[in-house]
């Protein structure tokens, strides 16, 4: 199984940029682990908050494959635990899903198409983080996940 | 009032205390703002992780004055919004305490000393972080608070 991490718009803060690095180069050795990153429209066109979050929607259906298993990351989606999430990816590996498709939303959140289009939604908490701070959180989690499932000693519960 | 972050352990990713400094002088124009670092006794002792806990204990005590509000963040407290976050941070500078200390603990949680102590617990998600990430996690939500409170836009909901 991959796992591919889809994010809107580039990381500006060059200290997330290394902590991202730090840590994918680490899932990397685990698991496929891929990132896809949308550009952030905001740059270009002038609009309302409403068309941002449609405009951005299409954008993120746009990368999906039909096969894909679609996670977004939403704050009223399922809170686990870092032991449970970490269950929870084995559970996906073990149905032999191809590709899982990890997605944070823009600031606005997701369209309605992408909500449809999801086939689970997680949360990480019931704060709010930029999308730079919940990719970094998120990537942090995903490597947590890799080094329990093997018994590794980086988690303590 | 005064914010007081303690933990245990000097950052030791320069990535995360880049991000650190970057959030703590923002917050600084909001209000009084220090943190304690207590260092890391794991390097001159060999202690289990009971003794650690205890050890740690003692120092987080000896730091702590009377009249402090001491707040530990726990996976086993209260989980809040950004904006409940905000509006609890409000209603502590409200009763005119003089500091409020919150409290990240080291990688085997509080003794017992410790919790006896705290007069609130607070968590930050179920996920389970290093103490640098949780550190830089809390940050960011403080800053985030005083734009909450001062209707910046920063925070979107």
């Amino acid at each position: 199984m991959e796992i591919n991490l889809l994010s809107i718009g580039k990381i500006s803060s060059e200290w997330i940029q290394k902590g991202l690095e730090n840590f994918e180069s680490r899932i990397g050795k685990y698991i496929k682990y891929s990132t896809t990153i949308i550009p952030d429209i905001r740059n270009s066109k002038a609009l309302n908050s409403e068309q941002q979050k449609e405009e951005e929607g299409r954008a993120i259906i746009n990368r999906l494959q039909p096969s894909d298993f679609v996670v977004i990351m939403d704050e009223r989606g399922l809170e686990q635990t870092s032991r449970e999430f970490a269950s929870w990816l084995q559970r996906q590996m073990n149905t032999g899903r191809k590709r899982i498709v990890l997605i944070i939303g823009g600031p606005f959140g997701f369209s309605d198409d992408v909500y449809r289009r999801a086939d689970c939604k997680l949360s990480l908490s019931k704060m709010t983080f930029t999308h730079e701070m919940a990719k970094l959180f998120l990537t942090e989690q995903i490597y947590r996940a890799m080094t329990i499932l093997r018994g590794e000693p980086y988690h303590h519960d």
